[in-house]
């Protein structure tokens, strides 16, 4: 099914589709970076728990009326997703302050926004994605006015529907990044991937980290924080 | 007149008025600082410069209807201005790329903007006067999102405003920054300086750089740009 690699990312391999060219194919990696790449690792199984969690989480927002690039699930590591150009922006959405915003504007940890607060980023590894404001992105990129209106509306309903979907789970969404893209008929989908390398997430009765800031911050064993964030969501009902 | 010194900033101090809390002097220094107060030097003279075309800025926005905190010169180096409450915000206009945005987000030099961008940066040293967005500025400040609609609208009058003020000079106004205050009654108003100091001034048949640029790159006798900066202001009828 398979057909070419269109391009390999920092956590991901992208493959088009032997006969159709709306769709790809997400693989992903073991690769574990952070500080824009400084920091490299390999875990082994990771690939497989963010493409569960991510089709766990896609599955979850379409149910409730927020479609996105995501159509199934095709093995352990692999999902199938329509094919859409992304906007180079990255969507960080803040609930609680936490990690490059805290050193950035001197915030305190914990901190929370009321309302949440969100941030674009210019997708641009070779700047080191510099955050930028929607003049920036008018600008940089193809987006509209209205569309940076629509992604942002989006991404305060992705916030509203995820916050549920882990508090399901006893876990606390602090902050997230989101990508958008369009599809074939220029239509704004939510694109990439959702999972604990995209998101911070707390234990909310021990306030443990369970994501990918086990990693940056070397504060134990990734793969089995990523096994047990399945496990809680597999045991939902 | 002066009672006490309120505030030393690195090109200002800023003293109160015997018997009118509504008034502050402004008293510009020789000094120069640049890369957030990393590269320094003193510049005899340079504080007349910017006190009196500064006074020349304020005096034809006045008269092009938009309102300052600027009341009258006092003296070669200090002015006579309106006590506000400094919002914590750096406000850039930017016509043409040059400085920080060009390294920033890989814009080449000289590209123009049109619209003109607006950046805001937080006023606070300890962090580097780091870039924000809207959703920051909220947060960070008590500016709500009326103030900051508001704030911009000025930002792009005071646009249109100096870049014809300085082409009467054959300057071109590339870019430059503003501070806003509130006043006694709680109304916005353009406030700090305006000067070759804060803006980005290039010859209009030369491309010459006539601005604080010359002391950031080394490219020659500051003092003197701004000399010729003054002349040509004086020389207008």
């Amino acid at each position: 099914m398979k057909a070419n690699l269109l391009y390999e990312g920092k956590a991901k391999q992208v493959y088009t589709v032997t006969d159709d060219p709306n769709l790809l194919v997400l693989s992903y990696k073991n690769d574990a970076t952070a500080f824009n790449g400084e920091k490299k690792a390999n875990f082994s199984g990771k690939g497989r728990y963010n493409n569960l969690i991510a089709a766990k989480v896609f599955e979850y927002l379409h149910v409730h009326g927020i479609p996105s690039h995501f159509k199934e699930t095709l093995n352990e590591t692999e999902q199938l997703v329509e094919r859409t150009t992304i906007i180079p922006i990255e969507v960080v959405v803040r609930n609680v302050a936490a990690g490059s915003i805290t050193r950035r504007l001197g915030i305190t940890e914990k901190t929370p926004f009321q309302p949440p607060l969100i941030e674009f980023f210019y997708k641009e590894d070779a700047l080191g994605d510099p955050i930028i404001n929607d003049a920036h992105a008018l600008f940089l990129t193809d987006a509209t006015e209205a569309d940076l209106a629509e992604i942002k509306a989006i991404a305060g309903k992705v916030n509203e529907q995820l916050q549920a979907f882990f508090k399901q789970v006893n876990l606390q969404l602090v902050d997230f990044k989101l990508e958008f893209g369009r599809n074939s008929t220029g239509k704004i989908v939510l694109a990439d991937e959702i999972s604990p390398d995209t998101c911070r997430l707390w234990d909310v009765e021990t306030g443990e980290k369970m994501d990918k800031d086990v990693f940056r911050e070397d504060l134990g064993d990734l793969v089995h924080v990523y096994d047990q964030i399945l496990r809680r969501l597999e045991a939902v009902k």
